[in-house]
């Protein structure tokens, strides 16, 4: 039997396919929101039951946080390479909830000028992808009765709120875990319909803090004046991270460990099928807004960035509050590149506010938020070419080796404590709106994504 | 039967008075919040039975907003003044409520190294103030069996939220409110144990605008970089409101129409008793942060601000969200002082944001928010000679002439509606709280804001 097989079951099961989907979507599990930690043990328990109905011996492991799942299958393709598939079935939280068109967690297909997506929570970050892999390993199954190679099957639950359990687990799960490459459904591809492997991620690093000033809030009226006002404070700090002219951070010695892109890759970036007038289009802008000194596309996968990600104090109700607050409260994400530090950034940002505190405040930083580097892939390998041909061939287009501006942590986890490479091979599109209201996954990436799966495992188990 | 069976009857009465007071602070009368509509007019119901009960005919009068309360009482007294007395039943929202050290509206007597206070929501602003002049009230028709002068009572719910319905009111009303003077009693004393009446008010312009970048959340992966945050833009916007060397506004034409204190005026200012340490302690400030070039008591009283009252965007939860949000928030108020025209003021305010706007950025203004001119009062009214007078030998300290830092909008629709002056006197401290978590008024105020009230009551109808 040939892959031909598999890829009509697939095709022939799409609605199938498509309704498991929808009913994981409908789990709503928050990671960083501790009011849906039942949500995300039952999004476990959901895997390990699909894992099971197509022969994998899977189970929930438990983690001081939210558990993951784990499985395997095919331990007797001795002869074969061993693959570990990452997912993730944690989803982003859902606000602002008035801007859905629809219940974030009631997920639908919708058809668009783009043709039919599936919308919802998830669907596109990460359930919808980690579902492509899942559901060609069913295929398979169904078409030979066996599965291609040796497969070890690893879903996390706390990807969207900083992997506090995973370096641990990581650790004490080594052996099972250790394969000769990780396979990883967690990216987008450079533009619609041009199959991506990712070649470096950006790290990241996540930081909080509150300025304080008054010990009470203050009535505007007795102390508006006199009065410092914390919000006007803060304000004047975020400000003074970048440099207006060149669009660089201006946190001293920021850009240390970052490196030029070399020129061969610049090349290849360039002829990536990367649309950056539809890439700025999807976010409403006419043009790029990071440092001027480089393109749109090195700007988002080459450059290190500090974007503040909530801003809140004082008075937020209906009407008019005439306060001074005492408090004012900022998160940062920065994200890393090259030999970035995020333990010496983290340093670097802390001394430019605590350098520029005015009088009679002071700050206070959420010790609890972790950091990542960047991690440059070695695509090399020979699994590397075998999966961008099946790519190639499956969207009849030429793969392409890309830059992303997101952060896969677990990539560089994987590297680091278990000596294992990872392909990272996704099928989101930048309209996605992932992390955003209405956040959807193309039915065609979900359909033609499996098939990817399906021609990957065909050729790395050939 | 002269003034001391008066202030006797008050002295003796002090217990019962505090009760009737802590029945008023338990209804949370917050006029800025919808929720509360119900509370609000529960709170005025209990103003007019309380008035019938000392024979004051008093009703409540419905409006779109909250309802006036207005009762009248004396009316034969054709030879002596007629007085309206004016307060307000509505408070500010409590948020934020885990900074209460106990339940807003369930208030309670407290003893402080100041002394006992009446701690709740409203216990200083308004209804603590307001009900000093009703039970001077109380007592005078107690010991006398009928009112020393023809007085007309008139209290506001939605002095906390700009008042929509009061000009309105006062011009349908004109003939029934129109008095020979307003007594007010919502100020505070210069400092604690220096009786104070108000010579000028600042005014008040509000506004409120939305910052709006990208058409979506973003991802802060995906868009980080080229992606234009308007966290970071309305900081900067924010930043721009001031200089940092002068600490002055920097809006064009922000200080037009702003005059200095005469000299004598200052002189008097000089020896008010305001002290500043205590002033600034009380909030925790070490220093006065506002415009270098004039003194905190200037600062306060005599010069006009630009203050940010609430800001927020993107995500303020538990853990992180890496996220570029599309929107930010800003609320400002300004304090007026001198001849500043609100709408005047509120075009610089507007162009000063607008011919900033970053590319790919729009401003929503909130087009409900209204504006007051600051007032001076004419002090060289006999009745203030007279109450000067009432005053001094009630708090043996000689009363003064001061200047306000707050806003109270109604003195100058009673001046520019009515043709009616007003007199402040009022008896909160600056450590009370108000606006703030843990709001108390001293029992002192309470007890000799009464006994002065029913002083100045003698004075004005001899």
């Amino acid at each position: 039997m040939s892959i031909n097989d598999v890829l009509t079951t697939i095709d022939n099961n799409l609605d199938a396919a498509t309704d498991r989907l929808m009913e994981f979507l409908r789990i709503p599990s928050i990671s960083t929101d501790p009011t849906y930690k039942a949500d995300c043990d039952k999004a476990a328990d959901w895997l390990v039951a699909d894992l099971k109905s197509i022969g994998v011996d899977a189970k929930k492991c438990p983690t001081p946080g939210h558990p993951m799942v784990m499985g395997e299958v095919g331990a007797e393709n001795t002869d074969k390479p061993h693959l570990l598939f990452y997912g993730h079935y944690d989803v982003q939280p859902v606000d602002p909830l008035d801007l859905w068109n629809s219940p974030p967690f009631d997920p639908a297909l919708e058809e668009t000028p783009n043709g039919t997506v599936i919308r919802g929570r998830g669907s596109s970050d990460d359930k919808g992808q980690l579902m492509t892999f899942v559901e060609a390993c069913r295929a398979w199954a169904q078409v030979h009765g066996s599965f291609p190679c040796r497969i070890t099957f690893f879903f996390e639950g706390e990807e969207e709120s900083g992997s506090p359990s995973l370096i641990p687990f990581l650790k004490e799960h080594a052996e099972a875990l250790k394969a000769d490459v990780a396979l990883i459904c967690d990216t987008s591809m450079v533009s619609r319909g041009v199959p991506s492997i990712a070649s470096q991620l950006r790290g990241m690093l996540k930081e909080e803090f509150t300025l304080v000033g008054p010990k009470i809030d203050l009535h505007s009226g007795h102390y508006g004046g006199p009065g410092l006002n914390p919000l006007r404070e803060i304000s004047k700090l975020i400000a003074s991270f970048h440099d207006d002219e060149t669009g660089a951070v201006a946190v001293e010695g920021f850009y240390e460990g970052v490196h030029e892109v070399p020129a061969d890759i610049l090349r290849q970036w360039q002829n990536c099928g990367f649309d950056e007038k539809d890439y700025l289009d999807n976010a409403g802008y006419t043009v790029a807004h990071g440092e001027k000194a480089y393109s749109t596309l090195e700007q988002q996968w080459a450059r290190p960035t500090l974007e503040i990600n909530g801003l809140w104090g004082g008075y937020q109700g209906a009407g008019t509050k005439t306060v001074i607050p005492s408090e004012a409260h900022c998160k940062i994400t920065c994200r890393l590149v090259g030999d970035m530090d995020p333990a010496a950034l983290r340093a670097k940002l802390r001394k430019h506010v605590e350098d520029r505190l005015p009088t009679d405040t002071k700050v206070v930083w959420d010790l609890d938020l972790d950091g990542s580097p960047a991690y440059v892939i070695d695509t090399t390998r020979t699994e590397f070419e075998a999966a961008r041909g099946a790519l190639t061939e499956e969207w009849d287009r030429e793969a392409v080796f890309s830059g992303m501006g997101g952060s896969i942590p677990v990539a560089g986890y994987f590297k680091s404590i278990l000596g294992m490479d990872a392909m990272l091979v996704g099928f989101a599109n930048d309209d996605d709106a992932i992390h955003s209201p209405n956040e959807k996954y193309d039915l065609e990436s979900f359909h033609k994504g499996t098939r990817s799966w399906a021609r990957i495992l065909d050729a790395l188990s050939k």
